[in-house]
């Protein structure tokens, strides 16, 4: 058996509460001499880690620097190499495209050809996100479907949108239809396995219809296509681990990304105190909890040392309301560092803490990235935290007589 | 995707420098409560190390003890377990000679048969290498080919030589023509495929030729021949990390290992001094340089403590010239432990340090096997060194979007 198998005959139902708090973004890089987490104030997680044990994870391996599709995947206890999420599929989950098993999407740039075709501006001078949403609208209505598969473009910010194929058959082995580059012909997209011809055709039919009906819409006068991916075929983490599973997230990418793995999407509002205030509402009701904050990624990616902190002290602040509902495992980690320094996801391995009753409590003194380090969890990959989160709260039979 | 197929599509081209050391050997056990390492005198390191990231490094899998082959391929990236180097060709890599993909090459013994053609020394009485060097160069001149086989012999040291066989189709499934042992007949080698019975023949055909013209050479009557390998087929570093990588070592071996994964041998002396202005002179000119320093395992195999000690010494008062050139990336790691207390290469894992703009500094005080064990970046495979220099290098793109 692959240890994914052996996992899954493992698990059993209980009645034990896991919580999982991914912090975006959250190890950094030391700006005179300290990180992000080495400089901010953070008594609440101070009080509460040397009563946790500690270590370090990888999101997906030595070196690898991961986008957020790779490194929830991991979190959610999946090989990141075993199941990729296409380029079109993230698209549509960061706004909020319920996507269905048999959809192929695609992302999608409105862009300026001139008389001869050729692309002058792939992004069609950036229109505002404002005339996105009319021209979408103006095209959805204008075309439904082709050829018997129905087609939903759903608009993005400035030049960018989606574009979700429903039908059946449809495959996703197809070349971008987007030539990446100004001063090309945009051509249309190329089957390439004889299954997918029918799906290049209709897509290609679609193009040329789109680029008609945008004539008149210059800048906007046709549209590229790139990135047709249908969503993975993965199990649920009930189906792997008899999970009743609920995410709290305030980004849509998020909230998809835990959809993919069968997670219940809670509604919650804007902030992380209406974040904590969901998880408290329906913690009788689910056994796992996946509560994502996002502002430290953010800052990070702004190159922004202070605000970083300061995005970290608040979740400091909103933490003991979560420790207060007492779940049976804690974890508290993050899907990737962003350091300032870098001003973009990194592949730094991020500090964990887990807390439960079944933990030797390792004394380390503070959650950062050099203190966890030297805890009993050592450094090992994010895909291993689901298994110990599931031991933890003694949802795994023993393996073996 | 494998993690490998996913590295290779992230790997860019950029300016940034990379330069990994590797001290032959490095790891010790203690002695007298110290190992090598420890009991050296390292000013140079010691500054060093508190500015880099640490760890240990396993140079296969714990317990693995690793010859040069193995334990270097892991060190450029490549899975041990998935590509294999024979030994005819780690021999003919040992003394230099340049082989092509298609060659067949095979370690060789003179040896003693009597009358009846029963082996009764397997080394000839060991003849001395300039005895070696005739007989071969008298061979070399009989017999250039066998049924349009084009053949060529080198001489090694003492009783020991390489046969180099150059022809289309030629097949390395052939058993050791060489009983391994005095008092048996030497028979020739036996195709283990369909395929290989030509090769088998031409070989065999070649045995037999040689043995007739070594009749009269008593005690070097005839030859023994093992290890038919051919060079593995193995991606190149440009293939694979778009890397312009070069090598420098004193020894061929090493310079044949590096050949294979695609380096360009750049022409040095025999001291570290002339091995680091080697360094210096094609800075310029790639972005990867594998500096390999040998006397630290030649000391460890001798069993000599005292001498590993100062090798180690040598080494430290030569790394400045190295630190001054200011790498983006520099690694300082060993191939294998060889401690002397065992006088061979040990399964034990070695010290590493990382320097680069990308970390966080974990001021590990030396460059030691028990205290670089306590620093950020773990125990983890050699065969991640790679992954991790390229990152640093930010030569990797993100992972999924």
């Amino acid at each position: 058996m692959t240890k994914e198998e052996v996992l899954q005959s493992l698990a059993i139902q209980t009645e034990s509460k896991l919580v999982m708090v991914v912090i975006d973004g959250i190890g950094g890089l030391p700006v005179r001499g300290k990180t992000e987490l080495e400089a901010a104030k953070t008594p609440n997680l101070d009080r509460f880690t040397p009563k946790s044990v500690c270590g370090l994870i990888d999101p997906i391996s030595y070196g690898i620097t991961p986008g957020s599709g790779p490194s929830h995947l991991a979190l959610f206890g999946y090989d990141p190499f075993q199941y990729e999420i296409g380029r079109g599929v993230m698209e549509a989950l960061g706004i909020d495209i319920p996507l269905m098993k048999d959809d192929l999407t695609a992302r999608g740039n409105f862009a300026t050809i001139d008389a001869e075709g050729i692309i002058v501006d792939r992004r069609a001078g950036r229109i505002p996100t404002e005339k996105n949403r009319e021209i979408c609208q103006f095209l959805g209505n204008e075309i439904k479907e082709v050829e018997g598969v129905r087609i939903a473009i759903y608009p993005g910010k400035e030049h960018r949108f989606v574009v979700v194929f429903k039908g059946e058959g449809l495959r996703e082995d197809l070349t971008d239809a987007d030539p990446q580059k100004d001063g090309y012909k945009a051509k249309g997209t190329v089957g390439l396995s004889g299954e997918a011809q029918r799906t290049a055709q209709i897509v290609n039919l679609y193009l040329k219809k789109a680029a008609e009906i945008l004539k008149s819409f210059h800048p906007a006068n046709t549209i590229l296509l790139r990135g047709f991916s249908k969503i993975p075929d993965i199990p649920t983490l009930s189906e792997r681990f008899k999970l009743r599973p609920a995410a709290i997230a305030t980004y849509p990418m998020y909230r998809g990304l835990a959809r993919l793995v069968g997670m219940e999407i809670l509604k919650t509002g804007e902030t992380i105190e209406q974040e904590v205030e969901t998880l408290k509402k329906y913690f009788d009701q689910f056994d796992f909890f996946y509560i994502h904050f996002k502002k430290p990624d953010m800052a990070g990616e702004d190159g922004n040392f202070k605000m970083k902190i300061k995005a970290i002290e608040e979740i400091d602040r909103i933490l003991p309301a979560i420790f207060k509902l007492n779940p049976d495992v804690l974890v508290v980690t993050g899907d990737h560092s962003t350091p300032t320094h870098l001003k973009s996801h990194s592949w730094h391995p991020n500090p964990i803490l887990l807390h439960s009753k079944y933990v030797r409590p390792d004394g380390i003194r503070r959650f950062t990235e050099r203190l966890c380090q030297k805890g009993q969890l050592g450094r090992f990959p994010a895909m291993d935290i689901i298994p110990l989160m599931l031991a933890n709260g003694l949802k795994l039979k023993k393996f073996g007589a």
